[in-house]
């Protein structure tokens, strides 16, 4: 077991790491690590996380009462807290704004699965927690839903929460999940992204279960499901507005003709294209008019 | 407070920040911080801010003449002397190119509001000021509008500028900004933005006023704004040539309807559209005098 | 001959280097070296790439059983000894995930020659080998097709392999790579990629063998080919998936014709464009039922 | 005047910076710095930029013979040395491929003026040299006509080069421009690049005079010329295949009305427009034959 020195250390470092990432401007972002039954080091507020000494981290117990520190906790420990007390095997909390998740965050664009293996390994389906306003006990209650099924969380508008039972684990979901998104980003700029077969997922999801990492995907009742279109978390879809709009879907998901359908039958057309389908269409009139008229 | 020595030492940190994160290429960018009533501390001309030592900084007086330093201080000094008159608790202005804000500064492009609640708390509305040639007291005055109304200002065709009662603090405000913008391009990438509620950014500033944050749409003035459309600076726009037109924008706000009627009403049609236009056309003319043409 | 302690310090040293440059998420990647006959290093599993010291690298046997090290090593050396096996001129190899690369393997899209002088002399044609589950014997076997005709292979869905006489040297390839499909990627973003001339090319491929470095291109059966559209590994690209979408092709290219046709031919209409097809069609028709109408 | 070693160690210096920047992959990139009339420091051949040591660094004539150092030097170093030949005042050159300016060097498309203050002041027009192959002397010779009318070359699908009176200052316009390149990269995802006014332009260009830089476009021959349109190295596109297609023009500049007309013109209608446009003929000519089909 580290020694509480230790623990301040690796958040220290931690925030460096994620700051020389991109992953939290200013004083974005904000760390979290279990120490007791009843303590839990915290980062301080309005304190950039890339340059962190040990003495500016803060203790507190689990109802956020600052315990030690010179400087204050920061506003967002709530959140942290929440996720330790429902998940007793978490030691730590990473939250931050790595640019690329975030991306997805504010689209509100479902993560798409079957594309990456350590993806489906490390992390799997990724739940968007609806909108709260930040440092509120409400915005650390959207997450609860989803903490015994991931250990990451996309927080809509707003950035990425994960956990782990280090710093280091509770930080690197976080590092998977952006440079994942990111990955998707250039490959939709290349026109297309590939997936894999409903059958190379499957066996990745069992590959997972046999190095002891849990996945809901793994459940009995899962077994018939729709490996892509049965996202884990697609029930919370319209409570957080996310949609599955940016890429298409593997030919053997039913997402692709649902794609195709709803895109067809889009209820809200583009004025532009509007304007553009009657420019088109009072120009074939005028010459169909001209071709209609009589010659003298 | 701080020795004049660590005044200096902060600055070159900052620096090298900035530096690093690619917010000034070769010599670009500049720091001034205040140390007295009379006195600021400058960065020197023609240096790179990523490798400044303190004997580098220059010391200046208010109007902006040399009192001590080997080196020439920044011939946009002036700039910042404006801001740090205009502003007696600012003690310290960061300017310098970070990348995706200069983009929208260059593009001219207004940053939505409604998307990310730090950028609320800690930006609010974001004005661009007009474009005027860099080094010159003209262009020290196109920032006097809105320095009591943000802590960051971002210059047409050239960059930004932000302040605040520290270095740090000052520097703080751009990376958010950059971080914004960043996060806006990539969003668009996957197609859309969605925007918090009228309620949910309300209630960021209302939160704002009571972490002691004043943000000028917290004026009795403002209460029956649309939050979105009714930008504190929109009344600037024309003036620096700024529009709103790379995002959508909320159902809620008056600026969906008015962005589709603009669009369709566009005044410069493009000579592109008109030539495909012209072409189905003509060939379905050719299809309909086929058709037309009397069987022989 | 560098010592044992040598090859460790150099393995750390170039996984803080690909780490530092995004390509290797959280533990991703894996790195090895031959250090005699009979013997392996090998980066351990579950250690982020950017933090190895000396002590934590690996020592495993030609059929990967650990030999020394307290940590596991990679679940991943399998690939890298067939490498090794095949290829008794290599001394190490480099496995990661770099960002732009990892999204042309994402999308299987063939990275296009005949662009960048570097890229022609030190990879060559690039080749993307098909999908298989990571850490299995099937994806070492995945790419012994390729081994012998290039320093560097594309994992579909997956990421990059490079190889070389040292550890450096196996970098490097990955770099240039990631480098390629970067510039490939913003020049896309510009509008248009130019290519070489047939003659420039040739050109490269024969200095290429002035300096010593091998190239399928240059042996006589490839005399009469078109030095685009033949790329080396296109008889492979079905398995894989693999096609060439996102960029046009040089006009002394039969690819330039040949891309033309197969989107005119397009097998799969897009349902978007059917309905605004549709939508511009009736349009029309309304506007000729309304000519037709006989005047009361 | 430094001394040999400081010499050596400004160029590691700068190594070190320029690939930290991402500017140079694996041997990519070389620098050259004259330390008397007949010598020349020049960086090593198949050697990374960021982990150069004075120990590495070459000293050859102006012929390119090389005079003392272990490692043999750059096989670039003639571009390098026709430069310095043709410009005593310059001491160093830098090349290297930078990834924003290297996409427009390979898109062979002009990098617009107008747009940044900096740019103007410290670049100008920036020429695009023609592709030749690397290392032989006709590339080197691609760049003579560009050197005594401007401090940094792009080289068409290749990279750049810059050069000025130490080594660092040469490095800088690399930097200006690649920042340059990459905030016209992100604005073009915004919609549009908006420009200086023709006066704005000229005030710059006449503010660099006071400052001691010369500009090609301060010569008296030039003061009819449109600002925009009549690029200084305008008469040298053809012959190096570059375009101005990616950006549009200011209203002010006759090359908005060029842009138009040349696009309306364009001579290589794409076939899949071509296909769209037949399947809308195809469409309407049903929908028209059903309505003139005379009910029975």
């Amino acid at each position: 077991m580290p020694t509480l020195d230790q623990f301040k250390q690796e958040i220290c470092d931690i925030g460096r790491r994620l700051y020389n990432r991109g992953f939290a401007a200013a004083n974005d972002g904000n760390i979290t690590c279990r120490v007791s039954d009843t303590e839990v080091l915290c980062t301080p507020t309005m304190h950039s996380k890339g340059f962190l000494h040990p003495a500016d981290i803060c203790l507190i117990d689990m109802d956020g009462r600052q315990l030690a520190g010179e400087k204050k906790r920061s506003s967002e420990a709530l959140l942290h807290l929440e996720i330790l007390k429902a998940r007793p095997d978490v030691k730590s909390v990473v939250h931050c704004h790595p640019p690329h998740a975030t991306a997805f965050a504010v689209a509100r664009e479902a993560v798409p699965s079957c594309v990456l293996p350590e993806v489906e390994v490390f992390l799997g389906n990724v739940p968007i927690a609806r909108y709260e306003t930040p440092s509120t006990q409400a915005l650390a209650e959207t997450i609860l839903p989803f903490v015994h099924q991931s250990n990451v969380v996309m927080l809509a508008n707003h950035g990425t929460v994960s956990f782990g039972e280090t710093v280091e684990r509770a930080y690197w979901w976080t590092e998977i999940l952006d440079a994942h998104c990111r990955i998707l980003l250039l490959a939709k700029q290349l026109g297309r992204v590939e997936y894999l077969s409903a059958e190379q997922t499957r066996e990745l999801i069992d590959l997972k279960k046999r190095w002891g990492y849990p996945d809901p995907r793994q459940d009995p009742s899962y077994a018939g499901a729709d490996l892509f279109a049965d996202d884990v978390f697609r029930a919370s879809w319209p409570e957080a507005g996310v949609r599955a709009g940016a890429f298409g879907a593997p030919a053997w998901s039913r997402a692709a003709a649902e794609s195709k359908s709803s895109e067809v039958a889009h209820p809200t057309p583009d004025s532009d294209e509007e304007a553009f389908i009657e420019r088109i269409a009072e120009r074939v009139a005028q010459k169909l008019r001209a071709a209609l008229k009589p010659t003298p």
